[in-house]
């Protein structure tokens, strides 16, 4: 039996949805009142799944210092307290729709792996961004 | 990599539960006081999770507005604030158990998702029913 | 410096909202669905705050046990699985808003808390129903 | 005995905290991460508390409809989705700390309570924000 | 169609993470804090899901007071309340970390399944154990 | 008006609960299984209230570091993954009841006020702590 951990984090951010293709009244029919110019927040809360075989000796899965480290420093150094927009690399050329945010952030965690976790035999398996109460994005990964 | 929505609705229903095959005994050995004659009721949590490929260029998986108006006219609008026995169409021969209550509302949602979703790439994926903060009931769709 | 606990206890139960002495029409504009003859329901959640000193020797403020059988005997007994306007007998001539619920169960706590809890200097200080995510209900009472 | 009615509402709307008076340092030093140029954002959770006599025919403190006309005509349609800095107008001169957020809400939950509430006699009691899932913000009204 | 059921159960236990065979220095850099020799403790609130068709009479997927029976015999008498290093066999020689509960618990659930819900078709499916609100662990059994 | 914030911190930390002046019978009687010689643990949520008047120039009631500076420094520096009975000192002869855990506390920051929030006009106003999901116990301080 394999066992999965998944791990909570929060951060607050901006953004602002508008697909420069679109006209403004395409815009607006898109996104709605997120539309808005001066761009809108949430609190983010991000759960990362991880899944393997424990180490015998430990019964740990993961380190979970190594993973917070991993998290910390590709992902939550540059989304916490953004504008995501603006901030945030990757939103230069991409709507920050949370969909976008969620493969976004995955891809991250997948480069980084291996550099943060080296010789950890747990893989990620799941990335799931809740943004609000209502709406939750997910990715999830192949065994 | 695919990404997935789950979009939260709520309502409250009353429901009595009670086999009309079963003897009084043994429907009260079933349902226990759940089989009270005058019924009971809850605030149910509904999660409807879509899966699917994103438009590019919008970044959306699909416009929630429709989504919401498929729940609210297929779904809520039968549901909410009533005694599901009686108000109910399904339920005037079906035990109203939660269990039952989450493959109808599944079917509900099968039936009139591409009426609702027209062009809408992504397919329902999951739903599932929280009754109490104990109790939770969901069926899963394949891919 | 005196103490208070919340014991938080919970039930689900059905009401029908009308009042006897209101037109259909006034009825359907004073509580809308909830107005619904077949009635509806909830899962209540129920906050009861107890304050005073401490036993020095025990450092507890009220004997749990007690609190619990106070409120399962006299409370959830009555309430829990029920559909209130039939089951529970104050609201035979009274409507079963939550702000009446609130008002009822504070009634019985008082009326009772003498009985369950002779000797313990605890005082009932608050008593709160959360109906649903979004609308709670309270009555203080006074020192 | 008097009951008191908490109504929850959700927004969400992003934020800089920049003080005109105060160098960019002293900013820096104040206000942190919030003091990012390009703002971030949050889901914040308010509740709106009220306090009164029941009406004793309908058992109901205050016809929740109105007070949700209130809200929604006063509040939420200037915050909702916004960049408070820019949209609401009274954080042109004012930096919109929670804190702050909470006592313009609370200000305008006031002046407007006679003219959504005429003849009601439940009065506001409490205005509370919930910012992140640890800052809570709060004003208490007295009786 | 199959449908499943989660049910949540609570407990609240101790422990402190040591492995035997590593050097103290090895143990704090494993287990950080957790290696308090006194130990610590959470809520554990574990999640307990089973899959399967409907009985078709009830509309029900297994009866719940069996399901509670073999969690309450077969963990929560043992777990609840405990210092697992001391009082729960299985860890005199395995180190009480949440990964290694999660696995106990879903062996003493697959072990005691037939005996307690004999007859009945559910198939426990996933067992999840939420330690504090930022990690949560999970063990899913194959179809 | 003057407003308040609450701040919310987390700690998890094991107790047994025996007080030395009761006979073994007397102990089970009063702490039930709580009385288990090995202890068992929680995770506990405290909250922290001041009140007082904002900072006109920056919109802020307290500095928050400072609030947390002076909560990690006095309260979770000795509490957080602890055995209260034997790490924290207050409890040596005391019995760690949540009651006394939530009065050590509030002492413990009345105590370091003045040091750590140095001319800082906001006032502790009140402490919560949530043990379980069911219990909270609190600490009222007046202005």
């Amino acid at each position: 039996m394999t066992t999965a951990i998944t791990r909570l984090y929060r951060f607050s951010a901006s953004h602002r949805l508008h697909a420069p293709g679109l006209s403004a009244a395409e815009n607006l029919a898109t996104y709605g009142k997120c539309n808005n110019p001066f761009g809108h927040g949430h609190n983010y809360v991000l759960e990362v799944t991880a899944a393997g075989d424990l180490d015998e000796q430990t019964g740990v899965l993961l380190p979970l210092a190594k993973l917070d480290r991993l998290v910390e420093e590709t992902v939550l150094r540059g989304f916490a307290n953004s504008n995501m927009n603006v901030d945030v690399r990757q939103f230069k050329h991409l709507v920050p729709t949370t969909e976008n945010v969620v493969l976004v952030i995955t891809e991250l965690l997948q480069q980084n792996w291996e550099t943060y976790l080296t010789g950890v035999p747990a893989r990620l398996r799941r990335v799931h961004i809740q943004e609000t109460d209502r709406n939750g994005f997910e990715v999830k990964l192949n065994a």
